[in-house]
């Protein structure tokens, strides 16, 4: 498309969303649930349709060469359904956070003052591949009354427009206007080049993916963006650790899931205790496949499980099966070390010591802080914010993993009875 | 100074706010409440070096011809300092919400999550001529535990630096880093473009000044910005109105104080009504030296007092004894008149009937809305904040008056016993 056309295309939808808006965001709940539960219905009865539609999208990325692993990210199964049925219940069944009253008081001029939480009003939600953001993200956005944009995948086109189908037409029957959930519906890449300018439409940026996609939206956007570029998650073990607590809490930081942003990247371990503790660590890692890359006294301890790290392995993002093993002088140089190579993500210490537990959870500066759990607690459903669309790492809005009130804000309201101010 | 110099001064200050806010963000309250009250007494022992150093300022503005308003607002009086000096007062006195733990509970894995209340890092202020700024903001950020770097007018250079030195000595005294609070020492322009490009080290920039002045630093900005553009507050007059209780809130909203923000630009009056309550606003309003530009209608029915609207001249912020007038046939107009000329800043409905004040509470969207009250009270000293640093119409993180609360975040803390994730 030319750029003209592209701007003309993204003002309309931004002004119809910006309208959409406003009817949604006093919107009973009890609509709102209803609309989600009977989306799952309409997923499962246009199961056959969607299907075929993500079919094209797997023929065409096949045709391109996407490896396995993509080629998995974009398939739309049976299964996937299920589970997107299953989180539009769970998104149902949550409290509506919008309309909530707190923190009324009266003020000595006579005024009742209070805060009313609202919906922010227009999201844009950028992301890769994952057909399942689209019906996730336009979920949790409905049940916080806001508007939605989507911009998927270039690649996953066929099928976000099927699924923005499905929810187009529930919406259509319950008398709400479609605009509240709309999907892009071309692929150029200027289209969202032109949509990160329309700060007078758009409320909030959630771009989703690698970091160069994160990095390059928020470079060009006129708008908030709420993201975390990557997690470089760390472990440290203080001189008074329980050992045996530690490598568990260290395969499964590590080893569960090494893709995901709060896998473990880093480890670091007391001074005093490496000698006794490194051997057990590595070995257990080992057996686990992990490679280890390390500083110049873990090889003096463990010389033939651990390579040497290079400068550039400290504050690596590896989201695979290696790690950085670092021994510290102690609980200072640890938290200098997360200070500098951190990314403000989660970083937990496994500790015997009360004095350590406080000065690290107060200290270290990261969205999420722990002691003697691993770090791949750091998520929505296992904090019981009840679904996630995303994980902030800007400490502006939300800092961590994002759920219903992240989504939404506070205005100030006043009850008077004629006041005028002094 | 050459580009290559100021970015260098830019880099070296933007790094030791940096490595003082760690510092800062630990420090226990009673330290920060003796430093703010220590404060305030170097600022009445120096008063003679302040005054000398603003009259250098004073005598430059005169040279350059700066209005009486402008030099009005750049000299420090005698009862300027007594002012500065009472807000620390008031801001000591405020409870320090750093540290603040809430929403503790335990999950099904075991693991115990909460939030806990942290500074936000380093904060930059951008504002103009009025060097109390200076004080006031320093305060609000030592309270909070952030660093801050500050950038006021030109004109104000040698009384800010002077304020910054009282200040520093305070810090220096007590061991602290005074790196926690750093006045830009050089005036050049591109000293704010550069510390507008230091995403790295400043976590969030608050302009005050005028709408050029922020809309400059916004457009400029990679780092977040809490702002107000400016106020254009509307009041309206619905059909079963208080009209005794009408009228004195009209007038307080306009005329009590005209060059501020939550000062009325707009009013609009029910259809049912205008007949009879025109005339009445419009001679109050002319009483108190008020020009009223209002609406074909409105003319009809007040042709002698009312002069023709331009089109530009709705949803104009005057700031000055100015006020549009328009005649609505309902609630529903006026409230789409608010949704497209307001600045989401503070509105206001004066009525009767409950399910209106309902619907205008839930619908409008502004940082503040109000019933029956006049626009003036949107002021964190009014709402009970205690303090205020600025006014957010953003809806990200702050909308509103924005007091010691909006200078900090929130991290999630976990406490485990060696949990690990199923």
């Amino acid at each position: 498309m030319e750029r003209a056309q592209i701007e003309a295309t993204v003002l309309e939808m931004v002004k119809k969303a910006k309208g959409a808006a406003r009817g949604l965001s006093a919107m009973p709940a009890a609509l709102k649930n209803t609309i989600l539960l009977e989306v799952g219905e309409a997923l499962i009865a246009q199961q056959p349709y969607i299907l075929a539609e993500n079919h094209k999208d797997m023929v065409t990325a096949e045709q391109k060469g996407m490896s396995a692993a993509m080629l998995d990210r974009l398939r739309i199964t049976e299964k996937g359904i299920r589970d997107m049925v299953q989180g539009l219940r769970e998104v149902a069944a949550l409290e509506d956070p919008v309309g909530e009253v707190s923190e009324m008081r009266r003020r000595p001029s006579g005024i009742v003052i209070g805060r009313m939480r609202v919906p922010l009003g227009v999201i844009l939600m950028i992301y890769e591949s994952r057909p399942n953001v689209t019906i996730d993200s336009a979920a949790l956005c409905l049940k916080t009354g806001n508007a939605v944009i989507l911009r998927g995948g270039s690649e996953a086109i066929h099928s976000n427009l099927a699924l923005a189908k499905v929810l187009g037409e529930v919406l259509v029957k319950h008398g709400v206007d479609p605009a509240v959930a709309q999907v892009l519906g071309f692929t150029d890449r200027e289209g969202i080049d032109v949509l990160l300018l329309q700060e007078a439409y758009i409320d909030l940026v959630i771009p989703r993916g690698g970091e160069g996609l994160i990095r390059a939206v928020t470079e060009k956007s006129r708008i908030p963006v709420l993201k975390h570029y990557k997690g470089v998650c760390h472990c440290f073990v203080d001189a008074d650790a329980d050992q045996e607590m530690a490598i568990p809490i260290i395969i499964n930081a590590k080893v569960q899931r090494p893709s995901v942003c709060n896998a473990l990247e880093g480890l670091l371990i007391h001074r005093q205790i490496a000698e006794e503790f490194l051997p057990k660590a590595a070995s257990a890692l080992k057996k686990e496949g992990v490679r280890i890359l390390g500083c110049p006294l873990s090889r003096q301890i463990c010389d033939e499980t651990i390579e040497a790290a290079a400068d550039s392995d400290w504050g690596t993002e590896f989201l695979d099966l290696v790690l950085t093993v670092k021994v510290v002088s102690g609980i200072d140089e640890a938290m200098d070390y997360i200070d500098q190579y951190g990314s403000r993500h989660t970083e937990t210490i496994i500790t015997g010591s009360y004095e350590h537990s406080q000065r690290f959870l107060r200290e270290v500066d990261a969205s999420a802080v722990m002691v003697n759990a691993s770090t791949r607690f750091n998520d929505g459903g296992q904090f019981g914010l009840g679904a996630e669309i995303g994980i902030s790492t800007t400490k502006l809005h939300a800092y961590g993993p994002m759920g219903l009130k992240e989504l939404t804000t506070q205005k100030f309201i006043v009850y008077g009875a004629g006041e005028i101010r002094a």
